[in-house]
């Protein structure tokens, strides 16, 4: 019998263990054209807090008391597809299970690349590194030169920002919570770190950058991004990635420096991965290469089991990731 | 004798009389290619209150007891230089003052123009109709049948941004405060007002755009700019002008809704009217089209009397102006 985790309430504020049960469930009958597929990766995103929500957003919410989802990599254990063949490992959206059995469409078989791992593609090859190579590229316009802050960058999509401005020939200051932290930060390249558990952002964030940011990769919201606003050069862009900060809070973000958008001319643009689809051949190619090349590098936080999946997911919200954090089944 | 406005210290907060003093001044002699002018209209612009702090920004601060600037439509008196002649109307910075006598290239001789009186040029075809120009139609990129929203629709730059979307084609939804300012707003062409005395922004906003919005012009910040972001459509645009609310305020900005840039790919913009000097013919083409055919038409609050400048700046927050506030000498 294979099982899932259902959400079983809508959290209210920051969720509870008592909001998911995980039960068994039934697997479709395998009939022609249809796939088995074991998981062997679940990915927990920041984005899952939002489908709890029963809100419209840019993906559905969670129904209640339903099979979750989520991004995973699977391995096939029975095809009745031509596509795919037993042992193959595959990309698909039926992450938080154990198994599924679905139609051949629904899963993308994953090319063996020397040297990349399968997991790589809920990473840096997949959502996390995407949003961060789009938001930085497409959304802020980053380019060479360009003094870049980017907050939660120990965090999966903050530390491939370090590593792709870095690649770019930009200046990065990153911001973590904690001494190791910060030092994984800097071991990504990053000019400068900013600990936002020693001290306010904005007088770190001052030091850290005298002559201001060109550019604010925004993961968190809240005081890192009143402190990218004060701190803003002329002309600066911002890209508006998340604001986890605010995902399981009731309050209101508070912003002193929210004026400076005017006298600066700040642009701040919400973004999201799959805005930028059409240049996925882009990022295959240059984050491909940065990944041969050493020049970005992933780091995982691996939860093992099924049953840690909500634990893997709400440590998301209390630091407990270095990079991206996956469940290992 | 000369006279001339003087910022004597920095106000704290809202600004008071007695921030101001009016002063005897000394003209510089009229040597050649120096021109006397009588100023006969000043103009006064929420911008000065940011030029009244000791803060670096797009304009510099005003030196504190010393005369201070502005936009004023002047006539010559005296000249001594070959482009100006007595009776010539000029456009120049130097008002807050009943004469000045500077270099002929500090004035800007003002064309005339059937059915457009001069003090025009710091109205629809000055500082506040580009502010609306620009800001609409660049800094927003608004276009045909957007759904726009515009805070301070009764003031100067907003009555004119709401006329400019009419003329394009939009649809508009104007706030004011008051019936009175809500009746001027239908006035000029708007479909829907919110009277943002007579109940929160948001309820009135929601019913006012049931389809959401696609474009907010902000004059405004503080629970409109809430209330434009609670309402945006995917891809809206903000063009962020003036957050008058908080120019006089020590208060942090509240915003409930500003995690929806994400969700929905909003793009907020600061702009300033000289950001766009390169469109200057663009916009005395469209402006100057629109009010010849009566589309766009200006209207002012005039307070006459040099003496009584600091009260005509004041009543800009309190809401004293319909259209552009001018002091007539």
């Amino acid at each position: 019998m294979a099982k899932a985790w259902h959400l079983m309430r809508r959290p209210q504020g920051m969720p509870v263990m008592e909001d998911f049960a995980l039960k068994d469930i039934e697997l479709a009958p395998l009939e022609e054209g249809m796939v088995r597929v074991a998981n062997r990766w679940l990915s927990v995103d920041p984005y899952m807090r939002g489908r709890m929500n029963d809100v419209k957003s840019y993906v559905p919410p969670f129904a209640l008391d339903a099979p979750m989802s989520g991004g995973a990599v699977g391995e096939v254990l029975e095809s009745r597809d031509p596509g795919l063949s037993v042992g193959d490992m595959v990309l698909h959206m039926s992450g938080w299970r154990d198994e599924t059995v679905e139609p051949a469409a629904n899963f993308n078989k994953l090319p063996a690349i020397p040297g990349v791992e399968p997991q790589a593609f809920l990473g840096n090859l997949g959502l996390t590194g995407g949003t961060a190579y789009f938001g930085l590229l497409e959304a802020a316009s980053a380019k060479e030169r360009d003094i870049v802050f980017v907050s939660a960058a120990a965090g999966a999509v903050g530390s491939a920002v370090v590593q792709i401005a870095k690649a770019k020939g930009m200046t990065v200051i990153g911001s973590a919570g904690g001494a190791d932290k910060c030092e994984f930060v800097r071991s990504l390249g990053a000019d400068e770190v900013v600990d936002y558990k020693a001290g306010p952002v904005l007088n770190q964030l001052a030091a850290a950058a005298p002559k201001g940011i060109d550019v604010y990769f925004d993961n968190v919201g809240g005081d890192h991004l009143d402190a990218a606003l004060a701190l803003a050069r002329q002309n600066a862009r911002f890209a508006i990635c998340g604001m986890i900060e605010g995902y399981n809070a009731g309050e209101p973000t508070q912003l002193r420096y929210i004026m400076r958008i005017i006298a600066m001319r700040i642009r701040l643009q919400g973004f999201i991965y799959t805005d930028y689809m059409d240049k996925m051949g882009e990022f295959y190619r240059d984050m491909g290469g940065w990944i041969a090349s050493g020049q970005v590098k992933g780091r995982d936080t691996v939860i093992e089991g099924l049953e840690r999946t909500p634990e893997a997911f709400l440590g998301l919200f209390t630091g407990a990731n270095t990079g991206k954090m996956l469940v290992r089944l």
